[in-house]
Protein backbone atom coordinates (compact mmCIF):
# COMPACT_ATOMS: atom_id res chain seq x y z
CA UNK A 1 0.00 0.00 0.00
CA UNK A 2 1.08 3.10 -0.85
CA UNK A 3 -0.63 5.52 1.40
CA UNK A 4 0.21 6.62 4.83
CA UNK A 5 -2.20 5.82 7.73
CA UNK A 6 -1.81 8.13 10.92
CA UNK A 7 -4.25 7.65 13.89
CA UNK A 8 -5.48 10.41 15.95
CA UNK A 9 -6.09 9.83 19.10
CA UNK A 10 -8.53 12.45 20.76
CA UNK A 11 -10.24 12.96 24.23
CA UNK A 12 -7.00 10.87 25.69
CA UNK A 13 -6.98 11.69 30.03
CA UNK A 14 -3.85 10.63 31.39
CA UNK A 15 -5.27 9.02 34.33
CA UNK A 16 -7.99 7.95 33.08
CA UNK A 17 -7.23 6.07 29.89
CA UNK A 18 -3.83 5.24 30.09
CA UNK A 19 -4.22 2.15 29.31
CA UNK A 20 -7.02 2.15 27.08
CA UNK A 21 -4.38 4.58 24.61
CA UNK A 22 -1.11 2.17 24.65
CA UNK A 23 -3.83 0.03 23.87
CA UNK A 24 -4.89 1.96 21.00
CA UNK A 25 -1.39 2.74 19.97
CA UNK A 26 -0.25 -1.05 20.06
CA UNK A 27 -3.21 -1.62 18.00
CA UNK A 28 -2.26 1.42 15.25
CA UNK A 29 1.17 -0.67 15.05
CA UNK A 30 0.24 -4.01 14.66
CA UNK A 31 -2.27 -3.47 12.55
CA UNK A 32 0.02 -1.36 10.14
CA UNK A 33 -0.35 2.00 10.94
CA UNK A 34 2.52 4.11 10.52
CA UNK A 35 1.77 6.66 13.49
CA UNK A 36 -0.37 7.81 16.14
CA UNK A 37 -1.13 11.16 17.37
CA UNK A 38 -2.49 11.79 20.97
CA UNK A 39 -4.19 15.35 20.39
CA UNK A 40 -3.79 18.09 22.46
CA UNK A 41 -2.71 16.02 25.71
CA UNK A 42 1.36 15.66 26.49
CA UNK A 43 1.78 12.06 27.76
CA UNK A 44 5.17 11.09 28.04
CA UNK A 45 5.06 7.63 30.09
CA UNK A 46 2.41 6.18 26.52
CA UNK A 47 5.43 7.89 24.40
CA UNK A 48 8.26 5.89 26.03
CA UNK A 49 6.16 3.10 26.55
CA UNK A 50 4.84 2.73 23.25
CA UNK A 51 8.63 3.53 21.72
CA UNK A 52 9.90 0.63 24.06
CA UNK A 53 7.38 -1.95 22.43
CA UNK A 54 8.93 -0.50 18.65
CA UNK A 55 12.58 -1.01 19.59
CA UNK A 56 11.76 -4.36 20.91
CA UNK A 57 9.52 -5.22 18.78
CA UNK A 58 10.93 -3.85 15.41
CA UNK A 59 9.39 -1.76 12.58
CA UNK A 60 8.83 1.99 12.10
CA UNK A 61 5.74 3.30 14.19
CA UNK A 62 5.82 6.64 15.74
CA UNK A 63 4.10 8.08 18.82
CA UNK A 64 3.45 11.96 19.14
CA UNK A 65 1.78 13.62 21.99
CA UNK A 66 0.43 17.17 22.49
CA UNK A 67 -0.32 18.60 19.36
CA UNK A 68 -4.08 20.17 19.26
CA UNK A 69 -6.31 18.13 17.18
CA UNK A 70 -7.27 21.26 14.71
CA UNK A 71 -3.26 21.76 13.73
CA UNK A 72 -3.37 17.88 13.00
CA UNK A 73 -6.34 18.53 10.79
CA UNK A 74 -5.84 21.26 8.85
CA UNK A 75 -2.59 20.47 8.02
CA UNK A 76 -3.67 17.35 6.70
CA UNK A 77 -3.62 17.08 2.78
CA UNK A 78 -5.06 13.70 2.46
CA UNK A 79 -8.53 11.61 3.41
CA UNK A 80 -9.98 11.99 7.04
CA UNK A 81 -11.85 9.13 8.28
CA UNK A 82 -13.81 9.42 11.77
CA UNK A 83 -14.69 5.68 13.37
CA UNK A 84 -17.94 5.95 15.04
CA UNK A 85 -21.10 3.90 15.66
CA UNK A 86 -23.28 6.64 13.78
CA UNK A 87 -21.39 6.39 10.21
CA UNK A 88 -21.68 3.90 7.44
CA UNK A 89 -21.47 0.30 7.68
CA UNK A 90 -17.58 -0.43 7.05
CA UNK A 91 -18.39 -3.19 5.02
CA UNK A 92 -20.37 -0.51 2.45
CA UNK A 93 -17.73 1.89 2.08
CA UNK A 94 -14.19 0.33 2.53
CA UNK A 95 -13.47 -0.55 -0.97
CA UNK A 96 -13.67 2.75 -1.66
CA UNK A 97 -11.76 3.81 0.90
CA UNK A 98 -8.77 1.00 -0.05
CA UNK A 99 -8.77 1.63 -3.07
CA UNK A 100 -8.18 5.88 -2.98
CA UNK A 101 -4.56 6.69 -3.04
CA UNK A 102 -4.68 9.05 -0.63
CA UNK A 103 -3.05 9.57 2.77
CA UNK A 104 -5.52 8.67 5.59
CA UNK A 105 -6.15 10.08 8.83
CA UNK A 106 -8.38 8.09 11.14
CA UNK A 107 -10.18 9.80 13.96
CA UNK A 108 -10.94 7.99 17.75
CA UNK A 109 -12.39 9.32 19.95
CA UNK A 110 -12.33 8.56 23.84
CA UNK A 111 -16.46 9.21 25.03
CA UNK A 112 -17.33 12.25 23.07
CA UNK A 113 -15.90 13.96 20.36
CA UNK A 114 -16.76 16.96 18.70
CA UNK A 115 -19.68 17.69 16.47
CA UNK A 116 -16.94 18.92 14.43
CA UNK A 117 -15.33 15.63 14.09
CA UNK A 118 -18.33 14.32 11.63
CA UNK A 119 -18.37 17.34 9.29
CA UNK A 120 -14.50 17.41 8.84
CA UNK A 121 -14.52 13.46 8.06
CA UNK A 122 -14.59 12.65 5.07
CA UNK A 123 -16.15 9.41 5.75
CA UNK A 124 -17.84 8.54 8.89
CA UNK A 125 -17.42 4.86 9.47
CA UNK A 126 -19.19 2.44 11.62
CA UNK A 127 -17.59 -0.60 12.73
CA UNK A 128 -21.27 -1.95 13.93
CA UNK A 129 -24.22 0.45 15.33
CA UNK A 130 -23.45 -0.85 19.13
CA UNK A 131 -21.27 0.85 21.14
CA UNK A 132 -17.96 -1.16 22.24
CA UNK A 133 -14.34 0.06 22.01
CA UNK A 134 -12.39 2.24 20.03
CA UNK A 135 -9.62 -0.67 19.97
CA UNK A 136 -11.87 -2.95 18.76
CA UNK A 137 -13.27 -0.73 16.14
CA UNK A 138 -9.30 0.70 14.75
CA UNK A 139 -8.42 -3.15 14.60
CA UNK A 140 -11.10 -3.93 12.40
CA UNK A 141 -11.18 -1.01 10.20
CA UNK A 142 -6.97 -1.68 9.77
CA UNK A 143 -7.99 -5.51 9.28
CA UNK A 144 -10.41 -4.50 6.79
CA UNK A 145 -8.51 -1.77 4.96
CA UNK A 146 -5.15 -4.20 4.70
CA UNK A 147 -8.06 -7.39 3.39
CA UNK A 148 -5.79 -9.34 6.31
CA UNK A 149 -2.19 -8.60 4.93
CA UNK A 150 -1.34 -6.86 8.18
CA UNK A 151 -1.47 -10.39 9.67
CA UNK A 152 2.03 -11.80 9.20
CA UNK A 153 4.13 -8.84 8.29
CA UNK A 154 7.59 -9.42 9.23
CA UNK A 155 9.03 -6.26 10.82
CA UNK A 156 12.64 -4.78 10.27
CA UNK A 157 14.76 -4.79 13.21
CA UNK A 158 13.15 -6.47 15.61
CA UNK A 159 15.20 -7.65 18.71
CA UNK A 160 12.46 -10.74 19.29
CA UNK A 161 10.16 -12.50 17.30
CA UNK A 162 7.32 -14.88 17.83
CA UNK A 163 7.91 -18.53 16.12
CA UNK A 164 3.81 -19.31 15.88
CA UNK A 165 3.13 -22.43 17.14
CA UNK A 166 -0.06 -25.14 18.36
CA UNK A 167 1.22 -24.95 22.14
CA UNK A 168 3.22 -22.86 24.41
CA UNK A 169 5.75 -19.77 23.33
CA UNK A 170 8.11 -19.83 20.81
CA UNK A 171 10.62 -16.63 20.31
CA UNK A 172 13.95 -15.56 18.63
CA UNK A 173 15.81 -12.89 20.01
CA UNK A 174 18.18 -11.60 17.70
CA UNK A 175 21.71 -9.39 18.69
CA UNK A 176 23.11 -6.70 16.75
CA UNK B 1 -24.47 -20.38 13.55
CA UNK B 2 -25.62 -23.04 15.91
CA UNK B 3 -22.81 -23.26 18.25
CA UNK B 4 -23.02 -21.11 21.74
CA UNK B 5 -19.52 -18.24 22.34
CA UNK B 6 -18.81 -17.46 25.77
CA UNK B 7 -15.71 -15.29 26.66
CA UNK B 8 -13.62 -16.17 29.40
CA UNK B 9 -11.94 -13.24 30.98
CA UNK B 10 -8.73 -14.30 32.72
CA UNK B 11 -6.90 -12.05 35.26
CA UNK B 12 -9.59 -9.07 35.80
CA UNK B 13 -8.15 -5.77 38.17
CA UNK B 14 -11.02 -4.30 39.47
CA UNK B 15 -9.35 -0.89 40.00
CA UNK B 16 -6.44 -1.26 36.67
CA UNK B 17 -8.49 -3.19 34.33
CA UNK B 18 -11.79 -1.83 34.74
CA UNK B 19 -12.14 0.22 31.27
CA UNK B 20 -10.41 -2.71 29.50
CA UNK B 21 -12.67 -5.25 30.95
CA UNK B 22 -15.87 -3.42 29.96
CA UNK B 23 -14.81 -3.11 26.43
CA UNK B 24 -13.85 -6.73 26.17
CA UNK B 25 -17.13 -6.92 27.29
CA UNK B 26 -18.98 -4.74 25.23
CA UNK B 27 -16.96 -5.98 22.20
CA UNK B 28 -17.81 -9.45 22.80
CA UNK B 29 -21.54 -8.19 22.69
CA UNK B 30 -21.25 -6.18 19.87
CA UNK B 31 -19.69 -9.07 17.59
CA UNK B 32 -22.25 -11.58 18.43
CA UNK B 33 -20.84 -13.45 21.25
CA UNK B 34 -23.43 -14.49 23.52
CA UNK B 35 -22.16 -14.47 27.40
CA UNK B 36 -18.68 -13.29 28.74
CA UNK B 37 -17.14 -14.62 32.49
CA UNK B 38 -15.30 -12.93 34.21
CA UNK B 39 -13.00 -15.17 35.90
CA UNK B 40 -12.16 -15.28 39.74
CA UNK B 41 -13.24 -11.71 40.93
CA UNK B 42 -16.64 -10.40 41.89
CA UNK B 43 -16.96 -7.38 39.87
CA UNK B 44 -20.34 -6.03 40.27
CA UNK B 45 -19.51 -2.78 38.52
CA UNK B 46 -18.78 -3.90 35.62
CA UNK B 47 -22.01 -6.81 35.61
CA UNK B 48 -23.96 -3.79 36.12
CA UNK B 49 -22.57 -1.58 33.16
CA UNK B 50 -22.94 -4.21 30.70
CA UNK B 51 -26.18 -5.12 31.87
CA UNK B 52 -27.54 -1.32 31.49
CA UNK B 53 -26.04 -1.13 27.79
CA UNK B 54 -28.00 -4.49 26.82
CA UNK B 55 -31.35 -3.34 28.34
CA UNK B 56 -31.04 -0.13 26.55
CA UNK B 57 -29.41 -1.45 22.94
CA UNK B 58 -31.06 -4.61 22.99
CA UNK B 59 -29.64 -8.49 22.63
CA UNK B 60 -29.99 -11.20 25.42
CA UNK B 61 -26.09 -10.55 26.10
CA UNK B 62 -25.20 -12.31 29.34
CA UNK B 63 -22.13 -11.44 32.08
CA UNK B 64 -21.42 -12.94 35.36
CA UNK B 65 -18.41 -12.62 37.23
CA UNK B 66 -16.26 -14.34 40.56
CA UNK B 67 -16.48 -17.64 38.95
CA UNK B 68 -13.34 -19.93 39.39
CA UNK B 69 -11.43 -20.20 35.79
CA UNK B 70 -10.81 -23.76 36.72
CA UNK B 71 -14.09 -24.46 36.98
CA UNK B 72 -15.28 -22.96 33.87
CA UNK B 73 -13.14 -24.99 31.76
CA UNK B 74 -13.46 -27.99 33.79
CA UNK B 75 -17.28 -27.60 32.69
CA UNK B 76 -16.75 -26.34 29.45
CA UNK B 77 -18.03 -29.72 27.01
CA UNK B 78 -17.13 -27.72 23.56
CA UNK B 79 -13.93 -26.39 22.00
CA UNK B 80 -11.53 -24.00 23.62
CA UNK B 81 -9.67 -21.42 21.98
CA UNK B 82 -6.89 -19.31 23.55
CA UNK B 83 -5.99 -16.23 21.90
CA UNK B 84 -2.59 -14.85 22.31
CA UNK B 85 0.33 -13.80 20.40
CA UNK B 86 2.64 -17.26 20.34
CA UNK B 87 -0.16 -19.08 18.86
CA UNK B 88 -0.99 -19.85 15.22
CA UNK B 89 -2.24 -17.40 12.57
CA UNK B 90 -6.10 -17.19 12.57
CA UNK B 91 -6.21 -17.12 8.52
CA UNK B 92 -4.59 -20.65 8.75
CA UNK B 93 -7.05 -21.72 11.16
CA UNK B 94 -10.32 -19.99 11.90
CA UNK B 95 -11.97 -21.68 8.63
CA UNK B 96 -11.51 -25.22 10.73
CA UNK B 97 -12.52 -23.36 13.96
CA UNK B 98 -15.42 -21.77 12.13
CA UNK B 99 -16.70 -25.51 10.70
CA UNK B 100 -16.80 -26.92 13.86
CA UNK B 101 -19.76 -27.34 15.12
CA UNK B 102 -19.10 -27.43 18.98
CA UNK B 103 -19.64 -24.45 21.04
CA UNK B 104 -16.79 -22.08 22.13
CA UNK B 105 -15.01 -20.97 24.87
CA UNK B 106 -12.87 -18.04 24.67
CA UNK B 107 -10.11 -17.43 26.49
CA UNK B 108 -8.50 -13.87 26.98
CA UNK B 109 -6.05 -12.81 29.68
CA UNK B 110 -4.71 -9.46 30.97
CA UNK B 111 -1.09 -9.55 30.52
CA UNK B 112 0.14 -13.03 32.02
CA UNK B 113 -2.20 -16.43 31.83
CA UNK B 114 -1.49 -19.64 33.61
CA UNK B 115 1.03 -21.71 31.37
CA UNK B 116 -1.89 -24.20 31.76
CA UNK B 117 -4.33 -22.18 29.09
CA UNK B 118 -2.07 -23.07 26.14
CA UNK B 119 -2.44 -26.99 27.15
CA UNK B 120 -5.78 -26.69 27.74
CA UNK B 121 -6.62 -25.00 24.71
CA UNK B 122 -7.21 -26.59 21.41
CA UNK B 123 -6.48 -23.98 19.05
CA UNK B 124 -4.01 -21.15 20.36
CA UNK B 125 -5.04 -18.35 17.85
CA UNK B 126 -2.63 -15.37 17.05
CA UNK B 127 -4.39 -12.33 15.69
CA UNK B 128 -0.75 -10.96 14.69
CA UNK B 129 2.26 -12.15 16.37
CA UNK B 130 2.68 -8.71 17.78
CA UNK B 131 2.00 -6.94 21.27
CA UNK B 132 -1.53 -5.69 20.86
CA UNK B 133 -4.98 -5.93 22.84
CA UNK B 134 -7.19 -8.31 24.19
CA UNK B 135 -9.87 -6.13 23.26
CA UNK B 136 -8.71 -6.36 19.34
CA UNK B 137 -7.91 -9.95 19.08
CA UNK B 138 -11.14 -10.83 20.54
CA UNK B 139 -12.88 -7.91 17.91
CA UNK B 140 -11.02 -9.34 15.08
CA UNK B 141 -11.46 -12.91 16.11
CA UNK B 142 -15.45 -12.64 16.38
CA UNK B 143 -15.12 -10.57 13.33
CA UNK B 144 -13.23 -13.33 11.48
CA UNK B 145 -15.31 -16.06 12.84
CA UNK B 146 -18.61 -15.04 11.59
CA UNK B 147 -17.35 -13.19 8.31
CA UNK B 148 -18.36 -10.01 8.95
CA UNK B 149 -21.95 -10.84 9.37
CA UNK B 150 -22.32 -9.45 12.62
CA UNK B 151 -21.89 -5.94 11.18
CA UNK B 152 -25.02 -5.51 10.53
CA UNK B 153 -27.26 -7.82 12.81
CA UNK B 154 -30.49 -6.16 14.33
CA UNK B 155 -30.83 -6.95 18.21
CA UNK B 156 -34.27 -7.54 19.29
CA UNK B 157 -35.37 -6.02 22.13
CA UNK B 158 -33.65 -2.39 21.60
CA UNK B 159 -34.92 0.66 22.97
CA UNK B 160 -32.34 2.57 21.00
CA UNK B 161 -31.00 2.04 17.56
CA UNK B 162 -28.73 3.77 15.30
CA UNK B 163 -29.56 4.84 12.02
CA UNK B 164 -26.24 4.62 10.17
CA UNK B 165 -25.55 8.13 7.83
CA UNK B 166 -22.91 9.83 6.40
CA UNK B 167 -22.67 12.93 8.76
CA UNK B 168 -23.94 13.70 12.57
CA UNK B 169 -25.91 10.94 14.60
CA UNK B 170 -29.56 10.06 14.11
CA UNK B 171 -31.23 7.41 16.25
CA UNK B 172 -34.46 6.11 16.80
CA UNK B 173 -35.84 5.19 20.58
CA UNK B 174 -39.03 3.04 20.98
CA UNK B 175 -41.25 2.84 23.98
CA UNK B 176 -42.77 -0.46 24.65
Amino acid sequence: MQYKIVVLRYGHRPERDKRITTHCALVARAFGAHKIIIADVKDKNIESSVKKVVKLWGGSFEIVSGIPWKKVVKEWTGEIINLTMYGLPINKIIDKIRNSSKDKLILIGAEKVPKDFYEIADYNVAITNQPHSEVAALAVFLHELYQGEELERELENAKIRVIPCKKGKKVVKFEY
